[in-house]
């Protein structure tokens, strides 16, 4: 595809550039297609010919603003490493704009290409603090199951189901997967 | 608000049933204000004064197809009645129809009621399920563990993290809430 640092990855950045500034500057209403082109100095049909169209370059956006960017802390234990985590995942997700970034990126994204990358990104932390465990001499659930009992409980009552968004609802997740792998005698 | 069965409740129908018909006779590029109103018999601007735009309407109708048509059915355990009731949810929710109502169901509502009446449905089908086993006499997990250990992991698969869909992994999830409850000896 395109070379990194190239023309293609300046258009990127500019573009992505101009969509973030205008919505902070002018609000979400500001954001059209012809808007974002003059202000990243392109032409609107450069936006088209490489986003389709004004929610699939929101859904990238979107993506690239939901990139962690650190790896999760060292808090000592995997109880504590994960808890930490997951306080502050469900924390930046289920504010206003995180909310807003999720459900742009689910929005443009037919393929779902956008969506597996959030998903990536989550899947990727969890891995740190689990090899970090692992290295310690914890034992360890697998990665899939972290997936389904911390961060598939947290997306879903994000998305579908309101009530429950607290620190000690991150905190109940977290104990029942440690308890998956050890269960209590 | 409007009285059921009023010309409010027959214009619903009407324009509820004009998504469907053009959906399945001309495809999805088919459906537009004018073309559904047109068919419903109603005005264009009645579509737009009581949905707002076009994809507030697709989130109505794919809500009312996401409402099960049934109870779900009693095999005589709660094993038996949350397994085949989860593989039923998953292949319908996982199947390519599935997957367009849900993100139509999520895109055009931006206050989140029809998301929350998606979840709702599904806690009212656990909830028959778990009284049913307590009049058996079983003991049962609460009705939100269901959703975080059974339903979100699947929902969160489908719209977030492919691949896993399967009955296999559907029972995998209802041991787990099971087990949670009652957990090995």
């Amino acid at each position: 595809m395109a070379r990194p640092g190239g023309r293609s990855a300046r258009v990127q950045e500019a573009v992505h550039a101009a969509v973030r500034e205008l919505e902070a500057e002018q609000g979400r209403e500001a954001l059209t297609v012809p808007a974002v082109a003059a202000r990243a100095g392109v032409t609107p049909s450069t936006i088209y010919r490489r986003w389709g169209d004004l929610q699939e370059l929101l859904s990238d956006v979107a993506v690239e603003r939901l990139r962690p960017e650190e790896a999760p802390a060292d808090h000592g234990s995997l109880h504590a490493d994960l808890s930490a985590w997951a306080r502050h995942f469900l924390d930046e997700m289920a504010s206003p704009s995180g909310r807003a970034y999720i459900r742009d990126a689910l929005l443009g994204d037919p393929d779902g290409a956008n969506a597996g990358q959030c998903s990536a990104y989550a899947a990727d932390q969890v891995e740190v603090i689990l090899a970090r465990a692992t290295e310690r001499g914890e034992e360890v659930p697998g990665v899939e199951a972290v997936m389904d009992l911390v961060v598939a409980p947290m997306m879903y009552r994000i998305l579908f189901r309101p009530g429950r968004l607290t620190a000690a609802y991150a905190d109940h997740l977290v104990q029942t997967a440690l308890t998956s792998v050890a269960p209590p005698r």
